[in-house]
């Protein structure tokens, strides 16, 4: 059995997250969608609420479960058992730094391996920052979310002045 | 009549932007200098100083006008009408950056075409960072903004740490 | 009244060629698509079918003509009195390539300004290229190239081995 | 069973694509490398000779096979019933070509996806490009290839001018 | 004599910095680490420690000085009457960077030529912000650090929450 | 003594490589500027031809001589006890063959170091290819080659069909 991991802030999920997260659940056995914390400060949603949007756009994702952690990703790709990492690639900045931390990992556990996904054509200009910018400045970003978990958004850029 | 937007934080207005900025009032009929407000948190110079520098250094223009916007960039040249974004390209990672913002502003406001302008040469290495990391430590930046707006940027770092 | 020229090898002509013609015919009072015919011995259509093949899928842009050309761009663009060159941009060496010719063209001939146009998403990863290999290896590349030539240049590959 | 397909043109075979073949082995429950043989006319190694060197430093790996195969990858992919292509990623323009043929493929063969491994940072400037033009100078090549090979390819060297 | 200027955070120095600073020291006949400090307020280490830890992992170069400095580098070089500015390139995002600096620094001191080494394969995704992060997760850096300064860099991050 | 090689195809020399030629001449005490003829068959000038070229326009430059050699680059830098390999670098692309060709020259020959310089912003869109294509189509390319060595270029272009 192939276990994969799937770091990343989820601040929030997009539907190019949701699309890589589907993609590696049909190449491995179980898929481990993990929040990374350690950045926290520099997020405008709380750890329990990025776990919970993951949560309400994945569901019908059986292999598929969610997690949070703060560590050091080699060390939590140890702990569970995972045999892989897997990474959207977007652009060229995306490739850069995961190269680097791709070729980190591997350094700290050589037993985990790193693989990317080409991100489709459609999501290729997406990401979280995206979304909370257009979010913040009261445009429509229904195009660049699951539908399951727009309005979460919505309320949260609503309630403060947040980016 | 084609109008065209040039957005920028213009914090403050270099060699560079005045270029692109002149090179877009050629090709339209009406050119829209706006300064975008939405990060002014980052920004040393504030509104109404980032306007007055570029209303400095743009009066021989006859068909530009200078504005200020805090929203959305796509719902801003909806407002004016306008039929085109035009930025400047200098290097890879302006690449990148504009052609997320294109993509995104297309989606959101599918009758705004952006397009874009290679820097010429020699303003490939020129950037408002720049200009302000030059002038904070005392540096000689003439080389780099309008002759007509030095002496006020150089006040502006004389008497604060700013940068 | 402005006039574009939208200079390329259209060896054979692809939906992402169709959409930035398109789209300039939008922006400028008149465009001319324009097959340059320099580097002929690499390409697969003759000037004539690469003509042709533009003919068939532009039909409708009514402010669009289509020519050939064998010498420098920018003295073509002097000739014809255009204010811009239209080019589109995909990717890192696209834009490597094409900002170098567009520093080129204004030194040749500063009269005529370069802008480029992002390819929309959907259309990223096409090039003619692209086309012509998967033709000549016997796939399928409908969802490539516009309708009314897609059996014009499965016929070409059909006579010969081309590549 | 997860089925893997390495493609590559393997003209020769070096240390980058055995690492990678190597991975691919340790993730998937059989891996195929194909040696790609529709660009022939530019390599140095006939078909034959491409899919013995890599038959000769390969036979450790017991989930591995090799192939040749002139046609469409998705189309091979498909008959084989492989679940992923597996390409090794080094630099930037690798980035670019590969993605674009990673998106060209999923539209062909929705069914199969394509997956990056990191090359690893000591081969990270390793190509056979690289190993051949070495070996046609006369240079030391040894540190570039699997040691099993390093003969058979010097001979090809030194009976003609290859390049 | 040619002296050689080679600047940096070095916020902690790594494997890498080291590297570059052996082979300008190699090249050129006086070799300066300075440590810049105008970033002061993103470091770790404080220009004291950051001093001490350039110190104690250079002794054995007995041509190279080391020295801190917060102003313009154009005007640092000019007051050492350096010939040159060193810097290491690893990545796409340090080239643009860095060539940006080089040609301003050019404008801005003629005398001064900046040049680039590049980065050795095994260094290439070694960064001081790895260290830190790594150190900070209590992951094990050993192989990114010189052995001499490993235990003062561990103990600064045990001591408080850094990053 | 320091020694420094700076390789090229030089099918011209252009402003570019003068200007490299020429700062690389104020670093190092002796610099070789050598004509690579290992790939000839793909230039338009001859191998005499080239270093007549290179004569003409660096006369001026006392500690340079220029040789020509068809072999592997790092030999050549043994043999002529070379301490450095000098090479311009413009862009991306650039950057990354020559990332390549650098780490490859240290594995074969630890004892040469290779050295980039950023190339002046003014040249940073020149090529000898450009170079050539301008004057296969008859343009001006008086700005991009020294004006000592326009003629004999402009005679080649008139007497044959080249590119």
């Amino acid at each position: 059995m192939k276990i994969a991991v799937c770091p990343g802030s989820f601040d929030p999920v997009t539907n190019g997250h949701l699309d890589i997260l589907r993609r590696a659940a049909e190449l491995f056995d179980r898929v481990i969608a993990v929040v990374a914390t350690n950045f926290d400060k520099h997020c405008v949603f709380t750890e329990a609420e990025r776990v919970e949007l993951l949560r309400r756009c994945t569901g019908d994702i059986p292999n598929l479960v969610i997690d949070a952690y703060g560590g050091l990703l080699a060390e939590y790709a140890r702990t569970k058992g995972a045999d892989v990492i897997v990474k959207g690639l977007r652009a060229m900045s995306d490739f850069e730094n995961e190269f680097q931390m791709a070729l980190t990992n591997r350094k700290l556990n050589p037993g985990v391996e790193t693989i990317f996904l080409a991100t489709s054509a459609e999501n290729m200009y997406l990401s979280s920052s995206l979304v909370k910018q257009v979010a913040a400045l009261g445009g429509d970003f229904s195009a660049f979310v699951p539908a399951s978990i727009h309005d979460i958004i919505m309320k949260k850029f609503e309630r403060t002045d947040n980016l």
